[in-house]
């Protein structure tokens, strides 16, 4: 069959991804294209007319969730859904969601180019609020699409000037009305950049991601004693930066120990100046692995070295965990199926772990689902430098096509001609 | 000879002190009075007024140095000088700078009452802009007095709202018509609250202080490279929190080899977030001897541990000297008269060396200069909680007359009546 070694048009998905590039470049090259602004209206606008043009229906969700619809054979069945998101971050890149979400459109031109019927229908999707930079939480749309949240709360969230997702919403004309969770799926794969180093560093294609992390937010604060630079002895001081920096150095050992990842992203010292010892600091942790266990481990190691920490140094250090999500693992078979398209492409592959939560994460908690990674260049992301070979993306993309049409079947294809 | 056991009155200073803390006061119960400022010119009027009242005749200099002079008997004599500063830190407390200048005019009616004449006249100053916190460079009066800076240097400085020193002199009428430096001092003897916890720790009352330490200031930065907290392996990371902690640490470990103090005060993680492996910081250190050799000591060390920290994280690290004040020591019979005034009027006292920078030691470089330190409570300083006990307040003056007595010498007195 054509179907079995048909390829995307590699040209038509790199014009996409850098024609909607347009809809809030920076002057650094990149995309500041926060959810349910006038630039997010603008692609979605876009993104709505590809696929109509494409000949999908479709259809937005009371959050503002997009779904392009292509009918399959049989109809009764319900549609594998695949795609990401188009919102970025303030100072964000080309590719992160959007790879994703118009790879799944170049998947369903390249069918109708093919003439391919597939079994059951597919589904674009376009998740409103991924990047949680304008409203929190992140995945916003896909948290609430497995039922995490009420549409009905996630309506009243506000962004720094106040407005309401129902406000952002209604102003760009993308409060649809549709019940959040209605449109059922079959399944659901999601092609992304990898936004970390590893395939790059092993010249590898192709991510076969069998899961993501599970993570752990902390907030913590230190309580030492502010005192002059000059006039208090080493001896004498309770230096909150001090006690930080060990603590610091407990949580990357605790993170190696456990073979997880462990960041103190942010630390600010209340009132800092060049000659005051530090007295008061507020810092973050962010603790992720695959295994429940190795986050459970990493928590007991890092109340140990706070106890000893605070003890031995006279401060008070409080680390109070504020968010935590268990570890996603993967549908075996659509990972299988994942890394069987990979492999009859002849990528290098692996299997990989996503560090970052996706919207898939989420909707593996309702039906099957993988994802698809392909490196990006440094692993940077959420970053204007944020960077992707053509080949890549198409690879990807490729990857995509042949797993979703494994997923939701070939009916008929056109005579190769 | 009554002046032999003569005291000053501690009540009358204990109210003069509380009585200017209204000029700036603050709900708090600190004082903000920056240099210049309105409140600044309200508590120089005050302090115009009550020298003039004692019977001195008051002077300004080009910078708004104040000088009250009070005749000895030898008028040839240069004056023996003592005061300290009545400017505050925008969150300052009542006794930093204030106890010193008023214990001075304390002094003076001291001597008044008992009809007590000196060989040499007797000067205060209220030297402009100790704290520096509205203009650079802190004790920018005393500094330029010594020549470290000339006028016209100081006079084009220029505060956050771009006002020179010269439109603040001019704004409140205390640019003076006497030319920098023009007044000779013999000596300058300056008391002050020790701003540290030594004395108090110890349960001494009067600290001798014997020099103050010599300072280097330094700026850094450290570049690592920021990425995904979620997806960078601990391996691949070049964090620049993580190396920052190592220094900190390093930097204490050179501080306790040197019997010095060294501190960073400052850090500032550029594009900080809970979720970004943190990429560039910069941050200062701030370290401090009273021997030249340990501040060389320190400083090898800092670059030995910044070669090491940043080849093996894969970082760059700068270290810039951007200040270095070598350390003062006191004239030897000064600080010999200190002692023996506090040891003669039976107060518990010890050796100390200044931790913070004063006027005394820009004024040392040009004449015999000591300085009197009684404890403030919990060491704080530069806060509006610092405090101080009337006794020890009060015992400092006293210490601080008889230092006066025995190097202006007495000529005469009243008799004991």
């Amino acid at each position: 069959m054509a179907s079995s070694n048909l390829q995307i048009d590699s040209g038509r998905l790199w014009r996409d991804i850098h024609d909607t590039a347009k809809f809030g470049a920076t002057p650094k090259g990149g995309v500041k294209r926060l959810t349910l602004s006038e630039e997010d209206k603008k692609v979605r606008d876009w993104f709505r007319e590809a696929c109509l043009a494409a000949g999908c229906e479709v259809h937005v969700d009371e959050l503002g969730d997009m779904y392009a619809l292509r009918p399959g054979r049989d109809n009764n069945r319900p549609p594998i859904g695949f795609g990401s998101h188009l919102d970025t971050q303030p100072t964000g890149g080309k590719y992160d969601g959007v790879l994703g979400t118009l790879a799944a459109l170049e998947v369903i031109r390249t069918l109708n180019d093919a003439g391919i019927v597939t079994e059951a229908p597919l589904c674009i999707i376009n998740w409103t609020n991924e990047e949680g930079s304008r409203f929190a939480p992140a995945t916003m749309g896909s948290a609430a699409y497995v039922g995490e949240y009420t549409a009905e709360n996630i309506l009243g969230r506000r962004d720094v000037d106040g407005v309401s997702v129902a406000a952002a919403l209604e102003s760009i004309g993308y409060r649809g009305n549709e019940a959040m969770g209605a449109r059922k799926l079959g399944g659901f794969v999601e092609l992304h950049i990898e936004q970390g180093p590893i395939l790059e560093a092993e010249n590898k294609t192709i991510g076969v991601v069998e899961g993501g992390q599970g993570i752990v937010w902390y907030d913590g604060t230190i309580t030492g004693f502010a005192s002059h630079a000059g006039a208090t002895p080493m001896a004498l001081r309770h230096d909150a930066l001090l006690a930080l920096s060990e603590l610091a150095l407990a949580v990357e050992q605790a993170a190696i120990t456990h073979k997880a990842v462990a960041t103190i992203g942010e630390i600010k010292i209340e009132n800092a100046s060049r000659n005051v010892v530090p007295g008061d600091i507020t810092f973050t942790i962010d603790a992720r692995s695959l295994l429940t266990e190795a986050l459970d481990k990493m928590d007991k190691a890092f109340k140990a070295a706070v106890a000893e920490i605070a003890a031995r140094r006279g401060v008070g250090i409080e680390l109070i965990p504020i968010w935590r999500k268990e570890p996603t693992i993967f549908n075996a078979d659509y990972v299988e199926a994942v890394a069987q398209a990979s492999s009859k492409l002849g990528y290098a592959s692996r299997r990989i772990t996503s560090g970052a939560i996706h919207d898939a994460c989420n909707l593996s908690m309702a039906v099957p689902t993988a994802m698809i990674f392909v490196p990006c260049k440094d692993g940077i992301s959420h970053n204007e430098l944020e960077d992707a070979k053509e080949t890549d993306c198409a690879a990807g993309a490729n990857v995509l096509l042949h797993t979703v049409l494994k997923l939701a079947g070939v009916a008929g294809e056109r005579k190769p001609g």
